[in-house]
């Protein structure tokens, strides 16, 4: 499994993703799944996977070399719009997908893998993409600030309790480790160390990334800080009185 | 979807359930998922259901008749352990399912359902099982001192963190409302009213019971409370700094 979240802020986008891989429950390892691609003061881009580690990380190099390469129409540093940016890799994620022989739709296959990819290109504000494993996608916006990929559910009720689009980078990924931690403490498939990338708006230079490991002072800071937090939030509400009823 | 919980307490036992039935998102009905039969002074026991509701409502339909007829060796009024009224019920939840036509293994058919069955017999301590559509099922103890039925995820981590066996029942009532708070809030196939019912260990006769409705003031007390407190608590931790790094 895998935990991912995208967030757009008014001041930018964060990502942050966890690192864990595992091939049934006795067969884990670690893998970035975290990555990006710039062109200085014209685009930042990106993107984060979860799904069959093949599946992505073919998708990751078929789209670096598709950059890379003379061929312009193919390639994420050169694609007019985010919206394109999204097309090109889930064009790549489908095939990639069919490719491995699927039975069925590409969605079903045991090969299927999700992306989410974010970031800036001169002209346009801040864009994020969910992409699907049948190569479509949807943006996020004003209503849906943020995506997460893989295990979602563990972390979801803090992002959508103390998230508000004014945070700043550093209490965003506070936040985001708090919502990384419940999901760690509950699902053994999602594991430390997590990577963080900050692009700060209209900037197009890339921004902050950081590793957080389990020794990060930082990491238990939070870790150990919140399940006091939590404790003491708990406390301060009133307990049920059977009177009452 | 559902939501319920039962949660062994130094107390007793504690059950919460939601009462959220659907077919589909767009076919949303109100149905009891919680059920309580005892013999005064000898037994007392408490049934939680979750999954397909045609099922359930056989199976909690069947093991009354059966405890209603002269037939004691199949009555969960005369089973002399709770470990043999957990047998009876998921011999009944089993042939259900087969009866109604399962392909392939019972559990895996669109009728499977799941019960958490607790309660005391004279003679032994409070018990508590889940019980699984194939008709096996599995002991609370210390170390699993909670089950959980339906979208358990969303729930889990304030679980996790507060869960303490030596908790009075109106804290573990608070928890379970911040808990299933937290699922409702995520979950729109979870809802409202919750169905709660205590049984406090060696007095052999049914605790209280409770219904939470949406405008229950204590439940929105809770709800309200929480989202601030956990506001709070998010605020008392130390932001990130990029200095760190």
């Amino acid at each position: 499994m895998t935990y991912c979240v995208g967030m757009r802020l008014n001041q930018g986008l964060v990502f942050m993703s966890d690192t864990r891989t595992n091939a049934g429950i006795d067969n884990v390892s670690v893998h970035k799944k975290l990555f990006r691609w710039d062109v200085p003061r014209e685009r930042v881009l990106t993107v984060m996977t979860a799904g069959n580690l093949a599946t992505t990380q073919s998708v990751i190099n078929l789209i670096d070399e598709q950059a890379r390469s003379g061929d312009g129409s193919k390639s994420i540093l050169n694609a007019p719009s985010m919206f394109r940016v999204a097309g090109l890799i889930g064009k790549v994620l489908r095939e990639t997908i069919h490719e491995m022989g699927s039975e069925g739709s590409e969605g079903s296959s045991a090969f299927r893998a999700t992306i989410v990819a974010g970031g800036q290109i001169r002209g346009e504000p801040p864009r994020m993409f969910m992409i699907y494993p049948e190569g479509n996608f949807v943006e996020s916006g004003p209503d849906t600030p943020y995506f997460q990929l893989g295990d979602a559910k563990y972390g979801k009720p803090i992002l959508t309790r103390a998230y508000r689009p004014d945070l700043s980078f550093e209490h965003a990924i506070k936040l985001l480790i708090v919502s990384f931690d419940s999901t760690i403490k509950s699902n053994l498939s999602v594991g430390l160390p997590l990577d963080v990338s900050v692009y700060e708006a209209e900037t197009l230079v890339p921004g902050p990334t950081r590793r957080f490991t389990e020794s990060d002072p930082y990491y238990q800071t939070i870790a150990k800080g919140w399940s006091q937090a939590i404790q003491l939030a708990f406390d301060s509400l009133p307990d049920y009185s059977f009177g009452d009823s």
